[in-house]
């Protein structure tokens, strides 16, 4: 499994099985080279079908499946990683729970959370909201600088997510920033396939 | 741990950590035999740490703590079970995540499903709802004679469950029902220590 973060989809919540499976294949051939699949009102038999399915659809394609929250779901449908938040199961109690070829990525927002999940083995942290955000309401924008804090207090790798569009993307361009996470910039593109391609080029280009 | 359903207490939803305590505390010094822990809307974090405090009380007085639907979270603290429901992970792929020890229990209401909880490896099933319930708002009241036909389709032990109160017990004395869930009765009760004695009184009296 390649671990690369450098186009990080994550999927929004309740799209119909179908429609996500399309969407995300196409994400993929686009470019897109880790899948998160987030739900977070959906039963958990729902959660389930449809991670099942990502699961051997992303396997076809070498992409690494995290899943959101949920690690009985990860465990279950053999998923590559587990990604939380800080309502979300702790950090330790989720490392105690999974093989350690399990990824564990989590959400953070502020230093001292990018420290702690550093210090209790997360592979990777998100840290965000890079830009304002509908795709997660309780998402709060960063302070200024604090993505730059962040960056310099830890050696795991980072993935910026929140509100990244293509149009804001040269924004993030100053900063030490190899990889992003893209919610509706994907999800709710006329064409999935060309919007990973496009977040693809514009990573390259900067 | 006593394997005992008699007088079987299903948490309400949302309670406060410390009020949920001290209910379930009263309630099992009043007679309750087994503990679940239902929360549908909570966060995975505040979920754990109840349950965290849950296994801490139910440990000590030797009352089995069994947790709705979270699996990782019935991992993560230890529980002596998992209870699902029909629109939870699938009980085949639950059986594979958690230890032969521990209990797996499914909410069922027709006879197919009775059976193939019971064929796939469940250790209790619990048919309701009984009677016309608020504390589960999508729990529809049993057809007349189902229960009597799942009780005859299954030799795991069998748990009511919805709606049931001291003043309907006497309606289930003519079945083989020897174990019942009790939700609001004793979360709701004035007094959850008198309400769980009245409930055993019951149940032995029948």
């Amino acid at each position: 499994m390649k671990r690369d973060y450098t186009l990080y989809l994550v999927t929004e919540e309740s799209v119909p099985e179908d429609r996500l499976l399309h969407i995300v294949e196409a994400a993929i051939k686009g470019g897109v080279t880790m899948v998160q699949l987030r739900e977070k009102s959906t039963s958990s038999k729902l959660f389930f079908q449809k991670a099942i399915r990502l699961r051997e659809l992303t396997r076809r394609y070498d992409v690494p499946l995290i899943i959101n929250d949920r690690v009985d779901i990860a465990l279950a449908v053999e998923a590559d990683g587990v990604h939380i938040g800080q309502s979300d199961l702790p950090l330790a109690a989720v490392r105690r729970l999974v093989p350690s070829s399990m990824l564990v990525g989590v959400s953070v927002s502020t230093v001292e959370q990018a420290k702690t999940a550093q210090h209790h083995g997360a592979d990777y942290i998100g840290v965000g909201a890079v830009f304002p955000t509908q795709s997660k309401k309780d998402a709060k924008v960063l302070p200024p600088g604090m993505l730059e804090q962040i960056i310099d207090s830890v050696t795991i790798p980072i993935v910026a997510i929140g509100g990244i569009k293509i149009e804001n993307l040269a924004a993030l361009s100053q900063l030490d920033i190899t990889s992003i996470a893209v919610v509706s910039g994907i999800m709710q593109a006329d064409e999935p396939y060309h919007a990973a391609r496009s977040f693809m080029e514009g990573m390259r280009n900067r």
